[in-house]
Order: structure tokens, then sequence, then C-alpha cells
């Protein structure tokens, strides 16, 4: 058995969710939204089903999501992407991830993550083969280490992977920190895969800039977007990568021995949501964003300390006001199992010497329930 | 860039569909069917994603269906699988097989594969930094050569992949080729990737037997179904793995690195097709005997020497006693586009040294469609 694989633990949001199940606690661990996405996109999806369109489609995916991917990118951001030869359509943001790295990377070369980090981007570098450079931002301020990042880069450095908006601490990267991550790209030649999940998920104050839109940085960069996050529908498993045709071209190839291709009828449909009016891109984030200001305040009223969350599905918390005497861990498994209440502990996205007094909370679910879940932290303390 | 994937071509199935679609041909190469699956299967599909359970389903698949592949396992083979620990839900069968070769795989590993071979399977073993021992089939009879697989098992023989029934050669393996292979995994400890999509699609005279089924194989095999296949819905990429827990839980550890989870009303329509009469699966197979027929006599009467087809979409047929002079490829490119009928080189299954006059076509279309295709053969010649 895969060695790398047997020291690997399941994924913690899984650990979490069926420690929650267990429980019956309310699950702020996983990020998903506890309601449909828009009810025209899942019925585009219903409705595509039934046309006869259900054989393998193309292996960069849909002509017409592609299109929808390369509109998309011109409308928000003024980013021109070739429908036909800048797309590669996969089964979720996970699958471009790895498509990405996996299209980019040979065995010894460095990858430079960033800490804290979602949990597939270290066990696929060294799945490939090559080796992680780690840089940490550090709670309470997630501010980008510059010298320490520059050390990370090499002449070994093939690529860095940005996470922005950042999970799981919410961070957005400012104009500045980028304009110094695309210095260092350009001048060690290096490339950026660019987790873009939460694009569509910013809150007033900040501004979400793809990496791409810097000078040099059109060659340099892979842009990965997510239709589960942006249509509240995660278990849709559609996400799309927009890229220059030549690594484009590679991540296909990637693609083609990972999953080769993606249903039809939910391509069709995350094509037509894409062309959505402003309206409903708007409204998404002012209704999440209301929802990390109704858990912020009352995490805050409870006595927890939170960190600034600009964007994404989630805010930290540091639990260490409270008089709580255990680590994030056992935290997180104290909440659920006394208080019902489920959260992951942010030492889970950093390999060695993590915080240990921060929580991270999902905030993208009913009003109602983060006010049950608040009531019942209440009553446990 | 990676370098492995740079050298490799776009896949000879996206290349021949592409050249198919720019010539007007009738596509018999790239396999999937011109109609569409069960009516009931695709409305229960559509009927799910209206229920409100579009966010992630759990990580090895959404429990239902998980039973309805361990029924089928059951009801199909006898074998007793775990529900809850011995499958894991995959986004189609070319990620079931990348998954488990992730999860058995490591640097330095020996996989034996067999040729003709699919084309993601030796690409992703040398992407995991394994080594692949080639053992030939070879046309016309593409008998097992024991000397040989003796031969190519070692000290360092992690696995075997097999595919039975076989894509490109339509070859149900004999219960004494499978003796003869679970000796061997055995003898050398080793475990069997059973790819065995083409599982319910077995034409009268032959008998599909999972690998799994031998003594002293449970333990080290697992065993990749398609719904794609199974019910003629190749576009909706559900792929299931059965085997014992602790493989499972390797391949549920490399899945989540891969897509994580498939989309939900997707996987519920997939449990209730499993679920269908005796009947069903009965007649898919009879129906595409049928076709089988109707090829196989059409392509002879035009003077090909076809090969027998006991399974899977596709058969294999000498062009040889044709009088055309070019080799393989060049066979297919000109009659997709001087006959206006393509069909895939079997060189393209080969590493060095393809056999140069065989062309797969497959016959999962409509009769009106293989007649046609006939009588533009016929026309060309
Ligand atoms: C793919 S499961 C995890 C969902 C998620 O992105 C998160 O909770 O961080
Ligand atoms: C995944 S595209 C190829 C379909 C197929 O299995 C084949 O044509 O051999």
């Amino acid at each position: 058995a895969n060695t790398l694989l047997a020291q690997t633990g399941t994924t913690i949001f899984t650990v979490m969710s069926a420690l929650a199940a267990q429980h019956g606690a309310i699950n702020l661990g996983q990020g998903f939204p506890d309601t449909e996405g828009p009810a025209d996109v899942v019925r585009a999806a219903a409705d595509a089903l039934l046309d006869n369109r259900n054989q393998y489609p193309p292996l960069t995916g849909m002509p017409e999501l592609r299109q929808a991917v390369a509109a998309a990118n011109e409308r928000f951001y003024g980013l021109k992407i070739d429908a036909n030869t800048g797309v590669c359509v996969t089964s979720g943001a996970t699958e471009a991830i790895t498509a990405c790295l996996m299209a980019l990377l040979n065995p010894g070369d460095e990858a430079v993550l960033i800490e804290p980090l979602y949990d597939t981007y270290l066990p696929v570098v060294k799945l490939l083969g090559a080796t992680a450079r780690l840089v940490r931002l550090e709670p309470p301020r997630w501010e980008l280490p510059r010298e320490k990042l520059t050390a990370a880069f090499g002449p070994n450095t093939k690529l860095l992977l940005l996470n922005s908006p950042m999970n799981p601490t919410g961070k957005v990267f400012t104009p500045e920190e980028l304009d110094f991550i695309a210095s260092l790209l350009r001048e060690h030649d290096a490339y950026a895969v660019c987790d873009e999940v939460y694009e569509h998920l910013v809150f007033k104050g900040a501004r979400h800039i793809p990496l791409m839109t810097l000078p040099g940085m059109a060659e340099r960069c892979v842009r990965i977007g997510s239709a589960g996050k942006t249509f509240s529908l995660t278990g849709w498993k559609v996400g799309y990568v927009s890229g220059p045709a030549e690594l484009i071209s590679l991540v296909a190839k990637a693609h083609q021995n990972l999953t080769f291709t993606t249903a039809p009828n939910l391509q069709r449909a995350v094509a037509y949501g894409l062309g959505k009016e402003d309206a409903y891109f708007a409204s998404l984030a002012d209704e999440l964003q209301a929802k990390r200001d109704l858990l912020e305040t009352g995490l805050k009223r409870l006595g927890f300390a939170t960190l600034p969350a600009d964007g994404s599905y989630f805010i930290t918390a540091d639990f260490s006001a409270l008089g709580y005497n255990g680590d994030d861990v056992a935290f997180c498994r104290t909440i659920t199992e006394e208080a019902g209440v489920t959260a992951i502990p942010v030492s889970a996205f950093y390999v060695d010497n993590p915080p240990r007094h921060y929580a991270r909370f999902a905030f993208c679910k009913k009003n109602e329930v983060l006010e049950a879940a608040l009531q019942r932290l209440e009553r446990w303390m």
C-alpha cells in the first residue's frame, strides 16, 4: 500500500462531519451551505438530463461552459481567455488543483505552499515526487512574511500555490501582497496555481484580484474556479481552470488521467448560471456577509476573539479567553460532544507546530441555524 | 511543465472523435452508445436534483449507492462486500483506476500491465514513480502468454492491472487464465486492480468471472465498476470500487485528493439503477450482442477478418486482406476522411512494436447507424 496515503488521515472535514452527525451537532465544520443554490440553475440541470446528451462530453468541457467561463473571466476581471484553448472543466476544484499540480510539477521540483493550507495540497505535491517549501501565515494577522516567502523560492521552484480568498483564514490577499508575489514569480520564472474557489464570496472593504491580472502573470497562472461555491451547490463537483493555452493543454492531459470528463447536464446548468445577472453575484456575497456578521458578533459576545474574515465561508475564532484548557482539537471535539456545535481545529491546516487555540467556524448556514449554534455554545459555557 | 505529460499525446479517443466531427464521419471510434440509458434512471437523476440534497455527499459515496453496489456484488457474483467499509464511489472508472493505483503503488514498485492497454494505465503508473512491466497479448488470438506473465512478476511486483472484459480486444478472460493469474498473485503476494467496467456487456458463450471470486483473491483485489457502461450513460462519470476494508480505506484517501465526491443526484439514480430487474441486465447484453453480430457480419462481408469479441463495446478487424497499403493509423484516418467512418487504430493500445493492421470498431450504436457505416465503407472500397 502507498506509504504516504497510509500515513495520511481521513480528511478532517469528513472526520468532523461524521462526529457532528454522531452527536447531532450543528455542523459549522465542513464548508457547505445548508440551503440549495438558485432554483433556476438546479432546474436547468434537471432539464438538461432529459434531452439526450448524457454521453461523454469533450475532454476539456462542453463548449457552452467553456464559453461561459471565458466570458466570466472577461466580465469580472477583464481577463481575455480563449474559450477553446484556455479553459479546462474538471470534476470539482479538488480535481482541478490536482490536475494543475500534475501538469506542472516534475519529480524533484519544489512547490511553495502557504500555511495554513487546504488538506489536499501537500499530499498531492508529495505523491508527484515534488518537494513542498512551506511558508507560514500566523494568526491573528495572517500577514504575508515577505522575507520568508522570498527565502522559500530558489532554483528548483516550479510553482507557488496561492489560495485567495483563503481557506481557513478568510484572508483576501491585498494588491501589495499580490505585487510582491508576482515579482517573485517573474524573478524565479515560476508558475502560480491560483485556487480562487471563493472568488465570488468576498465582503465589503475587500476586493478579489486574480493574480493572473498582474503584469506578466497571464502566461504564468492557472486560475481555478468552483461552481459548487459560486452557486451554493457543493455536491455538483464542477470546477474550471483558466489559463494560457500551453498550460491548459497540459492540465487537460492530467485531467484525462484523472476523470476525463464531467456530467454534461451539470456543465450545461453551470454555463447557464455563470451568465446570471450581476444582482445574483452581489446578493450571494451580501447574504453571506450578513451571516458572517451574525456569527462574528455572536462569538464575540460569548468571549471568543474573532479574526477578520473578508471572504470565503469561514471565520477563525481564538477561544483562549474562554478559560478552556485543551488544545484546538480537543476544543472542537468537546464542543461537538458537549455543546452540540462542530468547528474545525485550525491546527489541521498546519504541518508542524501549529497554533493551538483557534477554531474555524463556517457561517454559510441559515440564520436560525447560526443563532441556534450560538445559543448552544452559550448554554454549554 | 511535467515532462511525462508533455510527451503524452491527447487521448486517441478525443483525437479520433474530433477528426470524426470534422469530417462528418460516423464515429465508431470512442466507445459510447448513441442512445440514452433507461428513461427511469435518467428520470431518477432529474428528480433527485430537485429535493435539496445537492451539497457534499460522504467521501466514499451516498449510503444508498454503497448499499446498491454491495448488493450487486452479491447478486451477480455471490461476493460479500461491506457497504460501509468495502465500497468507494468515484467520479467515473477513470478516477477509480487512478485512485486504486495511487492507493497501492509506492515509487519504485512494479505494476504488471497487459497490452493492448487502455491509455491512462501507463502514464498514471509512471506519474506515481512506479515502473510498468508490460506483457503482450497478440492478435488474432489474444492468448495469455503464461511464461511471459510469470517472468513479469518479481520481488518488486506490487500489483497486476487486469481489464476483463477487455478493451480493445473484447476478450473475456477464461476461468483457466484467471486461475493462473490468481496463483501468481498468491505466490508473489501481489494485488490486482480489476477494471471490470464492461462486466455486464458479455455475450453468449462467455461468462464474466471477477478475479475477486477466486480463492485467496478477496483480500487482494479491488474491483472497478462503471455506471456509464452499465446504464449506457457514459457522460455521468459515476464509478465504484469494491474490495476489502483495508484497501478501500486507502482508495478513499486517494479519492479525497482526486475529486473528493461525486454529484449526489447521479449517485442516487445509479443506486436505483443497480436494483433493476434481471431482465434489464440481460437485454442490455442481448441488444449489444445483436449489434456486434450486425457489425461483425457486415465487416466480414466487406473482406475484413474480424476477431472474436465476447464482451465490451468493441470488435477488432484485420484490414490486411482489403489491399490497403498503409498502417492502422493511416487506415483509421483514411476511412474517416474518405469513407466517413471512424475507428481506432489498435496500435494506440501498445507501447512498442504494435501490430499494424487492426482497427477497433465500436458497435454500441443504433442498428441503422451501423448499417450506414457499413454502406459507407462498401462505397469507399
Ligand atoms: C471538500 S470537503 C471540505 C470543504 C471545504 O472546502 C472546507 O470545509 O474547507
Ligand atoms: C474515456 S473516452 C474512451 C472511451 C473508451 O473507453 C474507449 O473508447 O475505449
